[in-house]
């Protein structure tokens, strides 16, 4: 394979920035009447903050304010909102001089008042919802809804226009910006990371995300820290280390940093904002440069500009309450005068600090934003608010999929041959990445490869822009590339989730036990889903996919510590409209059910699936139509007779278990042939579950037609075994039903012994079906006692030679002959002497 | 209150260094013996690493090396192994001339191998295990046990001495160095962060600890970057920025960095030792230094010394391996010589490799370390391995804690009071932290005021080295004090992990929703805990306590997206005899639970708990009583007649399920007079578990005792619905269990519209009992539409009004009276207009 200088694989052109995108300001000055402009709206834009967290009427106090005008219950924060605000007026200005598609992204979500207020500054949240009018009427209701029962929520959410970022859990703001930046080299990102926030783990680590983003393909970050210096209780800590270390920090993260300071003296307002306004310009000027210079074909990661932006909390609010210190402190960062409803003072306090706004200069007689003021903003899409990526399904594009069906790997007969299963989905994925050069993306935290999806290197690379050694060393790293890797996790998913919120496509690739390390991001990311499937004008996007590899039951490298398989049982407590688990058993399966996920929208889809050798079951129409059902009999593993009930039922849920239950059927049939055994597998979880509890749950009617209602099933699952009785316990069988899964019992370094430690074993499954079926006989009690012998005398061999059993290892169905082969990649045909990777 | 210049709150003397604890290094030079015998040590851990690795038997190679001497599958990794080891030899060279109790955090915990080797050379692995003995055969054993069936983990694990840090999970090594550091103030904790480790957010976030600790009353740190390049298949960031911008990430971390590179050319093994000694002196002199400054008074915040420790991964391996480059690449990762045992050439490989080291130079005839390497340990506890500190429980003291029915609050009747539980909690706390100044610490995210805990600032502060401003903003800081906060929930849990590894007490008090936040580390730490309850040298250590308030039911400032009581699923999933969840529903029975919590040893318990004013049903006498039962019926509260079974159950768990239950038997009661309801409330969730699953598991006999076999349940539960069916699927009754919880249903402002949108509310369960219970004929019917009607002139009322209907929110348990009045503490008095704090 050919490389450039930089590395790269060759593959197909992607778009880089437009010519005229980035351009500096007009030659024109900036003059007071621009800056006032700006103080107007941001005047505006803070009062009508106040008045969403304070006021249930007379929103522009055209009557004396009364206690009745006051909310009775005042919920909202107001800490973060003037510095938002302030920022959102700059950025209006810079937007419209420079005609630059620009993106606010808000980690203090907290803010919410804030967002809203400037968005209907803009015009567009009355073009999202008409019944909030450009009227004193409108004011009412925009007031009245604010963390109001039956209105909108106080943080910021789907329901803001202009979002993709919710005002919950802090954390992830410079990744969803980042997320949204790639592959959008026209769109600049303005990311306000709040103080508190900053001290967040995920936050820390997601300045390095400049490592990762392309001058020349990709948009750009300006990451904005909002210093203002406290959190609920505390100072915060980047506002109480010195400015020398601050400007080292940001420094050592890659960045230049641009420190503006104001609002703690008595500086005429123009001259605050003339200097923020200069500095933002030369930080906008920076980028224009090194997007230029980038076009040129300079490949040198800039030290792209960052402002740090110290201004006090609450800024403009009543510098004392109650004799007591509020702006510039802590207790500016909710409702700075709890009790203005119920104590004259406190209402006196808060018609005085609404008046200091002179809303009556802002809005005219009808209540209509005046029109020198409303000038400031761009215009329609330039408009933040009404930004298209920041409501993705209006972008999104289907992907170009090839057809997974010519991907398929043989299977002449069941077990008949042996693929790695992610190997072959990474072979499909490969022609996925070559054909959406632009809108597909794979996330993973340094695993891509070590999970099997390598094939994808053919045609693409690991976006890398930090430094690289121009040798081998540096395997398929490029400036630019789909594959993105940083040993984050939290980073992966923000990345992701701003991907996908802008419009795009993309997964997830992780080792299964880790991926617990974004269980709150994706509660968050399931919320919002959640949410906007109930908002109208918040267009489907698309889903986000998981690919868990590494699985609990192959940590031969890595033991105990890396065992969880958890994530579905927290997954499945989400909405069931927006959570889908899939356990594919083999290659044909993996990918039948991948390209079903890539093709959804609006999901959060769950595929476990093995990375080791293993063997494949199903043909690939056998599998397309097992995919379809979700969950099916088996039947050439079973021993049914046509017309009669079985006398067990053999489920299982994952390749090792699927594995499993396939060689105790075979046990089965060697030492009970009378025996009538059904085996059933089950590729989609959800369908276990109560069609009223999940969309793809199976009627009552067909789940007793499967599991029946009085005979006993012996399940074998791939996680903890409860989910299973969770999911099934509305079933009239489900008092039948017993469960085999990971009972979390510590580590091993074999794969049968990893299986016989958690008793999910063949041997084990048989004994269970021994104990569960009544009326055997004695060669059931003697066939029990050879199990238990067997499982002894592979427990023993393990420990004397330090691998498994080679009949057990090698066992294959037994119609599948001696001539099982690796099928689905020259490279499937080593097998590692080792286990996994990492 | 009297305050010292500082900002502190007077409270107990701690202990401080001791003035011997830190010294220079003796006045000798530091000869090339000792250089020598470092690289001896240093030889020695290697060869002992690779043996582990490969050998099966053979360990000195005393006869040729053959296939069958090397294991059949290769597992364990190799790359960051020699840095370790590396490490190891010089810090033991520094404790013994400086007499400095040392700890060794590794971060890179794949490195088991070095971790076993380093304890053997010191001979703290013989002692632990004496089949491992220090002769020819030990070392077999030595070798052959690991990452083999049967024998010990591939990665750094409670069975490693000298371990308080699995080498799981990525991220958390600077937060367990800081936590057991806090309160040691004679213990040094070099800290070794792996460079793809470095790239997660916790760890990224963790170097701010340096923030967060005394250096007068705490430990020393030492953080050494291990800079080797590499992760498994990637570059690592840090290794991949210019050394300036590193540099400058350090400084703005608040660090003075050495950096010491080498093993890239072929400078002289003593050269290199000499450099790093000096280098490491250097940055002990440092340390000297300020814990001179700091004993004199002098409270700045130092910048702490770290080491970047720039190598190549995999050091001294072949540096190519069938032709591609090996020793400082990715591709010393895992096991560089994945074939030794099938291709002769490999085995070769391996042998030279081997004998590299010279191990005939290292070990005497016998197998054991020649006594002139073997004299660079340290000696007893000052060997790293055997550093009590390490095995936390053999320092535990328990705590003195005060008696908790001392802080009862006063419950004339049930219901007849209110209280806000969190702050009844908080004046015992306030008397644990008097009563133990030097062991006992409160973990927060800026949230220990706001879970209303502030009673404890009467005694102590809030530890911030940072800088600090002399004005009230600074509330409650100080340079030392029990209570730690930082919005970092990673960090929180980590600090406390190394805090209770290392024998001390804690809690970590967190809002509901974010506590899944650390999820990941949760896990961990279980697992833990589940492998030192099987290994008897490891002593039992203070259980793991979280406080999780503003849960999932009272989040009326934030909404949805501060929403989910999962914590609890999570936890669930782990061994039974390890974790245990408790729903006090009021503030005796918290007390009540929490002195159990801090008594217990081993366990995470997660206690739930509101902060809000709210009814206290129990005196502290029928509090005591009650959670020793863990659950019971409150026949005060049903309307039972003797002897008779009830025609339905009422069961509850948490404090707005017990209030709506309650509300809903009262409505029951009046409506519905001749129904027989039984109130049944469960404070220790695990309960209701089989006795077979949990140690705390109801026999049958008594859960169909309480709950009946045959009448319906209809039960309030705090979190997700499925779990009260998870936990009951194996019951005789569980098919009449009918439960109501948290939905997922979005967003309100209020309490009761939050309940009410869940379908949790006391109008809904009366239907619910209606629905369940047959034959109530139609006065019942009657009554259905009225609760329905209840129901939705509740709703309209919160729509109208923005709060909750006041016969809904101000409802009492009526044999209360009209009196019931606030108690426990005089802030408990003011009601917030709003709601949560943050």
């Amino acid at each position: 394979m050919t490389r450039s200088a930089l590395g790269g694989t060759p593959h197909a052109e992607v778009r880089s920035s437009s010519s005229d995108a980035w351009r500096s300001r007009p030659d024109t000055p900036l003059d007071d009447e621009t800056l006032e402009r700006i103080h107007g709206w941001w005047r505006a834009a803070n009062y009508l903050s106040i008045g969403q967290i304070y006021l249930l009427s007379n929103p522009l106090m055209r009557t004396e304010l009364t206690r009745d005008d006051v909310k009775p219950r005042l919920l909202g924060h107001w800490g973060t909102t003037p510095g938002l605000n302030f920022l959102y007026a700059h950025l209006n200005r810079a937007i419209a001089e420079r005609n630059l598609s620009t993106m606010y992204v808000t980690g203090p979500g907290h803010g919410g008042p804030g967002l809203v207020a400037n968005s209907y500054l803009e015009g567009t949240y009355t073009e999202t919802y008409p019944d909030i009018t450009q009227d004193d009427e409108g004011l009412r209701r925009l007031f009245r809804q604010f963390s109001f029962p039956g209105g909108i929520p106080s943080h910021v959410a789907p329901e803001t226009p202009g979002s993709i970022h919710e005002g919950g859990e802090l954390g992830y703001a410079l990744s969803h910006a980042y997320g949204a930046a790639f592959d959008n080299p026209d769109l600049l990102v303005a990311a306000v990371v709040g103080d508190g926030e900053a001290e967040t783990g995920p936050l820390a680590t997601s300045w390095h995300s400049n490592k990762f983003v392309n001058p020349a393909q990709d948009g750009v970050v300006l990451p904005i820290l909002h210093l203002n210096g406290y959190k609920i209780a505390n100072p915060t800590v980047l506002a109480r280390i010195s400015d020398d270390e601050l400007e080292s920090l940001m420094v050592g993260y890659g960045h230049k940093p641009y420190v503006f300071v104001g609002g703690f003296d008595d500086e005429d307002p123009v001259s605050i904002h003339r200097r923020f306004a200069e500095l933002l310009d030369e930080a906008l000027d920076d980028i224009v440069e090194i997007k230029a210079r980038a076009a040129g074909g300079d490949t040198a990661r800039p030290m792209w500009p960052m402002i740090v932006f110290r201004t006090p909390k609450g800024w403009t609010c009543p510098p004392e309450i109650d004799g007591k210190k509020t702006e510039g402190s802590w207790r500016a960062h909710q409702v700075p005068l709890a009790s203005a409803r119920d104590t004259p003072e406190h209402l006196e306090v808060l018609r005085g600090w609404l008046e200091s706004y002179k809303a009556d200069e802002l809005f005219d007689d009808s209540g209509r934003l005046v029109a020198d003021v409303a000038s400031l903003a761009p215009e329609g899409e330039l408009r933040m608010s009404a930004n298209p990526h920041t409501n993705g399904g209006l972008l999104l594009k289907d992907l170009r999929l090839p057809d997974f069906r010519d991907f398929a790997v043989d299977v002449p007969t069941p077990g008949g041959s042996i693929s790695e299963a992610t190997r072959v989905l990474g072979a499909w994925l490969t022609e996925v990445v070559r054909l959406n050069p632009e809108n597909f993306r794979i996330f993973g935290p340094d695993e891509t490869a070590s999970n099997r999806l390598q094939p994808v290197f053919d045609v693409t690379d690991k976006q890398w822009n930090a430094a690289t050694i121009p040798d081998d060393l540096d395997d398929h790293l490029a400036r630019a590339g789909r594959v993105m890797e940083m040993l984050s996790e939290h980073q992966c998913q923000g990345w992701l989730e701003g991907y996908l919120l802008t419009g795009r496509h993309g997964l997830f690739n992780c080792y299964e036990a880790f991926i617990h390390i974004i269980d709150s991001m994706f509660n968050q990311h399931a919320k919002w889903l959640k949410i906007t499937r109930e908002i109208p004008w918040r267009q489907p996007m698309a889903s986000l996919n998981y690919l868990l590899s590494s699985h609990v039951w192959r940590q031969d490298h890595n033991g105990f510590s890396h065992q969880d398989p958890g994530f579905i049982d927290h997954v499945v407590n989400k909405k069931a409209e927006v959570v889908r688990v899939y356990l594919p058993p083999d290659a044909n399966t993996l990918l039948s059910t991948y390209d079903h996920c890539l093709r959804s929208r609006d999901y959060v889809n769950v595929v476990v699936a093995g990375k080791q050798p293993a063997p494949n079951f199903l043909s690939m129409d056998e599998a397309v139509a097992h995919c379809t059902r979700g969950l099916g009999i088996w039947d050439w593993a079973g021993s049914e007779v046509a017309g009669e009930d079985p006398d067990v039922v053999l489920g299982c849920a994952g390749d090792v278990p699927t594995l499993e239950v396939l060689a105790a059927a075979d046990l089965l049939r060697q030492h009970l042939p009378e025996l009538k055994v059904r085996v059933v597998n089950v590729v989609d979880l959800m369908r276990l579950q109560d069609e009223k509890e999940h969309p793809h749950g199976l009627s009552d009617r067909d789940f007793d037609t499967l599991f029946t209602t009085t005979k006993p099933v012996v399940f074998a699952y791939h996680g903890y075994p409860w989910l299973i009785h969770r999911l099934t316990y509305r079933r009239a069988g489900h008092n039948n039903i017993h469960v085999r899964g990971y009972k979390e019992e510590g580590t091993t370094t074999t794969p049968f012994d990893m299986v016989m430690l958690n008793d999910l074993d063949r041997f084990h499954l048989v004994m269970d079906v021994i104990d569960q079926v009544p009326h055997l006989g004695s060669r059931a009690a003697v066939l029990r006692q050879e199990m238990s012998d067997a499982r002894l005398r592979a427990r023993q061999y393990t420990r004397d030679h330090g691998e498994d059993l080679p009949e057990v290892r090698d066992w294959v169905w037994p119609d599948a002959g001696d001539t099982a082969t690796q099928v689905g990649g020259p490279q499937a045909a080593t097998v590692s002497t080792g286990g996994d990777n990492e």
